[in-house]
């Protein structure tokens, strides 16, 4: 029983923000090949066009929708219970696992025997899974064997958002419908810098990818509540959002409304990294809760076990956290295993030296115990933990860069060297493994960083942090990384890990949470419409329709944050008439540059056009010789 | 006299957020080759780096101040008289101009004129100054004559923000001076894709810059508050804010209050885009107080002058809106010349038409009377005007796309073209040019822009509105925009035209003005890095050696907004010793990666460095031939 009255307060139910449809939109399923498996997508209603522009019906948009069961009206939500599990079933059928008994790390039993804890535990009803003797239930260990799994089957069809059908649904409704799918469906050709962007992704090539490691599933077997979604360059740019209390501040009810806000806007994944206080028992009421992939840096609860003495870190605490955390369904670790011991003096001549914490943690035990550092060391034994229950690595970037000045240098490089020698260790043993990446790096040196990684790591993706193009704007780093990460992604990174405008400063509030994600979508998807992902403009192009036509209502659902939208044309024109008003705040309803555009468009249509070639025919060059 | 109370009261002074100092702040003045040419330059004084990190004084860092008197504690501030005329001797001395009586223009007239202006009238005691009979009183006419005025000598100093002799000072302060300007002074390599960047920029280099149009020096005669600051691919990239009235909302105070706001922050121009009553009025409040150049679009205001029927401008109106906005001390002038009858049906399958209200206005009278564009067959007349006050040409990008799906398409490449033909006819008149641009351009599509409007228009300056990379932020197109804005300028463009948050949605407000300002400082300066810009990185790194040293408040007032950095970390951590801490509420006191990092580094020193190479030497390797 979790009876903590003020924590059950502030967490048996959501809070109804969270749990609210975004406006005009529904939550629908794309059924698959089993009626179980059902793919969640969001569909954003239109008004029809304005007589005055010429009636037209709008078809509805649909987008990729992170935010799980929280946005379906048809179920309950009770955080006590934790959501429901696609899952169980797929990983059940596979017979390549087990129910343990309980618990089988040290730490994860003595904090279910602690009845101190009673009051802050959830209440899981099953038993934790782990592979049954000797067999490898990783998603990369099935691609390899040619299987298409109920999560690969997923992502296809999730990574599609029925686009083709919709196109399709359209071109069927006459000539009406024709000209809409043409419009709607109009894209730039994109510059994909090398990726293999397809028309449509098949439930095929989900596996082909995981199978050659350019693609991540993350979906820990103890994981079953996660609805399956895959990182990779030839899949849409994928986000990450950061949450987790530290010793100073914050709650565990704090963090789970956190990680629903973070799913709500967008958030593909979200890692804790908590570092206070009951950290287990956060990871877990976050997990059950989550229908996102959850990251993790194991580190950090390790050295709270060791109570903040690095020096004092060893295998056998790290490797008992592993155990724990991949036994609550930790989908993937940032584990700093490229931190070696030749590397750390690389940093003395740093400006601000090692600002990974993960990192920092590392290279102080090397030092103390003047050894290599015991995550390479023992990276064949994290491997097999990570395939008995399909932890996927993060191998983390210890020694990025913490400001512009310590951009692409030697220990920095040094280290994604070694990422890539790990990658192919993991790969041996079937481990899905993505390579973190900085930082703070100028503009200019942005694409070496990708480039580099492509070659190093294998093209295993890529998942940076930013990077920050400038140092010199504390409070606004959401922006000056937001930059760095179009950017980045567009080269190539397949997950952007957000950055919020608390970064360097303090840990982020609810806003500072969403500021972040919106801003880290709107990156990832600027980088999809420059790698040409096809249909990554229809959204685009539907909310500009629906601008030119004065359809306030669907440019605010169709934006990334339909609250914010509306909220700002109120502060100017709150009537409720306003939002069919054919004109706006900028110009007023005097004169508007779009009701011109209109009339030019009906002047032309009368045979305008013939009038002008006839004009340009006639030498109505005035100043083209001059 | 202004005696209206309610328009006197929010505007004898300007509010105390506007002319306080910034924290820790102090205007100085770098004098030139003569006594009246006193360059602005704002100091940041820092704090010595804590015994802990190894005591060290930390010299001051110099950065470009926009804000003008208002931040000199030494004057005083009534912007009922305007402020100081920095220019008036140097236009005066070359004796190339003439005191007129009073406006030229009819308009001009018949607002001084009118009673009931009386007390919305800014009280100006002098009069308004023109070229004495046919000469030629342009920055660029003067450059091509080898003048080099003393508005050229002072953007030289600006630009350099006297950094070689910053550099040298503290090199000649012994070896932690050398030590301190070695670290202070680095920089990546840039990348400035054909810019001619300078190490340091003599007068001589911005005298050939203006001289052959690669750069503009905005600094109408009638403008003599100004500072002068230059436009240019091989300069600082500068930013610009839109300010300006509509006949929905706000009034004079609250314009020339976000001016003042505007400059604080960084805004290197501003542009008036007034669109409701008393834009006349409003202009001289706004001029008289500014010290930046003031931008406008004379279009709007002509188009109230036939009372918004686009049909009935004509070249006369126009005309002498011209004139009256020259003598009032406007310093470049947005004109959509390049808005041909012939381009106007290649609008008509757009997705959203014509979005740049003077380009609609021009279209439709174009279509009204089926004629070719009265700015295109009065370009030369146009020119004469320019040229009697040395007003600049912005050449409008009437034609822009107002979508991710018009981006690039033929209306606008054409209407690019006709610039480039018009800006060497403006160049044949000596007249200051610089080009507009973009719009909305998805990333890949951005470099193209930039390359098409160097080669077609000969190398004038650009100057973009973000471009933004995707349509899907309403409410975030400051970010959306800034993204683009960043590329854009790293690519070369010489400046960028804010968007602020409100964008599609509403007039901006004192924080939406400051949002867009700051983000658009950060594209800027991101694009400076880029580019490598010599000492750029100054700041970056000054920033980052005091973040490293827990040197909280350097870190708030190094930064581009010390009140919003502050302001976040107390939300966290309140208390005055925090900002002596040597941890923060990211980790809290127990764990620091900056602290481990320190004790790293003093390890290292003592001898780790060739135990780590001798290790190495022995074939540490265990994974490295796997």
């Amino acid at each position: 029983m979790n009876a903590d009255p003020k924590f059950l307060s502030a967490s048996a139910t959501v809070d109804a923000a969270a749990v609210t449809p975004l406006p005009n939109s529904r939550k629908v399923y794309v059924t698959g090949s089993r009626p179980d498996l059902r793919v969640p997508m969001r569909e954003i209603q239109q008004s029809p066009t304005p007589a005055s522009f010429g009636f037209e019906a709008n078809p509805p948009v649909w987008v990729y929708d992170t935010s799980g069961p929280y946005t379906d009206p048809d179920l309950r939500i009770d955080i006590r219970a934790g959501l429901p599990c696609p899952r169980s079933n797929w990983i059940r059928e596979r017979g390549d696992t087990v129910e343990l008994a309980g618990p089988s790390s040290s730490y994860g039993q003595a904090r279910l025997n602690d009845p101190k804890l009673a009051e802050l535990r959830f209440d899981l009803q099953r038993r934790p899974r782990r592979a049954a003797g000797g067999r490898n239930v990783t998603q990369m260990h099935y691609a390899r064997q040619g299987i298409v799994t109920p999560e690969m089957e997923f992502v296809a069809i999730r990574e599609n958002l029925r686009r083709q059908e919709y196109l399709q649904n359209l071109r069927s409704a006459g000539p009406t419908g024709e000209r809409m799918a043409a419009l709607l469906g109009r894209q730039h050709p994109g510059q994909p810098f090398g990726a293999a962007i397809q028309h449509e992704i098949t439930p095929e090539f989900v596996r082909d990818e995981i199978a050659r490691g350019r693609a991540i599933l993350p979906a820990n077997i103890n994981h079953p509540e996660s609805e399956p979604m895959i990182i990779g360059r030839n899949f849409l740019v994928k986000i990450n959002a950061n949450i987790g209390n530290s010793a100073v501040t914050s709650s565990i009810g704090e963090e789970v409304e956190k990680m629903t806000w973070a799913i709500r806007w967008g958030g593909d994944t979200v890692m804790d990294l908590s570092t206070g206080k009951h950290i287990h028992e956060t990871r877990e009421w976050i997990i059950r809760n989550s229908p996102v992939p959850i990251g993790t840096v194991p580190l950090y609860q390790a050295l709270e076990k060791v109570n903040g003495k690095a020096e004092e870190l060893s295998w056998e605490i790290y490797r008992d956290t592993l155990i724990e955390q991949a036994e609550q369904g930790v989908d993937y670790f940032t584990i700093h295993a490229g931190v070696r011991l030749p590397f750390i003096p690389m940093t003395a001549n740093r400006l601000t030296g090692i600002v990974s914490r993960g990192g920092s943690i590392m290279a102080k035990w090397c030092l103390a115990h003047h050894r290599e550092s015991f995550l390479y060391t023992h990276f064949e034994e994290i491997c097999e933990i990570m395939k008995a229950y399909d932890v996927a690595f993060s191998l983390g970037d210890g020694l990025r860069p913490g400001s512009i000045y310590d951009a692409n240098d030697e220990a920095q490089l040094a280290e994604l060297h070694t990422l890539g020698e790990l990658t192919q260790i993991a790969w041996q043993h079937d481990v899905q493994t993505m390579i973190e990446g900085p930082g703070h790096v100028p503009l200019q040196l942005i694409k070496e960083n990708m480039d580099l990684q492509l070659a190093q790591c294998h093209e295993a993706p890529f998942y940076t942090l930013g990077p920050l193009t400038t140092d010199i704007a504390p409070g606004y780093d959401h922006i000056t990384s937001g930059i760095g990460a179009a950017n980045i992604g567009w080269y190539g990174t397949a997950m952007l890990c957000y950055v919020t405008p608390k970064e360097h400063l303090g840990l982020p509030d609810k806003d500072d949470v969403k500021d972040g994600i919106i801003t880290y979508k709107i990156a990832a998807h600027a980088a999809d419409l420059a790698k040409g992902h096809p249909g990554a403009q229809i959204r685009d192009n539907a909310l500009s329709k629906a601008r030119f036509e004065f359809r306030w209502e669907d440019q605010f659902n169709l934006g990334l944050d339909p609250d914010k939208a509306r909220e700002f044309h109120d502060e100017t024109l709150p009537k409720e008439s306003s939002k069919v008003a054919h004109f706006c705040s900028m110009c007023g309803p005097h004169f508007c540059s779009m009701k011109i555009t209109q009339e030019v468009r009906e002047y032309a249509a009368g045979g305008m056009q013939e009038k002008a070639v006839e004009f340009v025919r006639k030498g109505g060059e005035l100043y083209q010789k001059a």
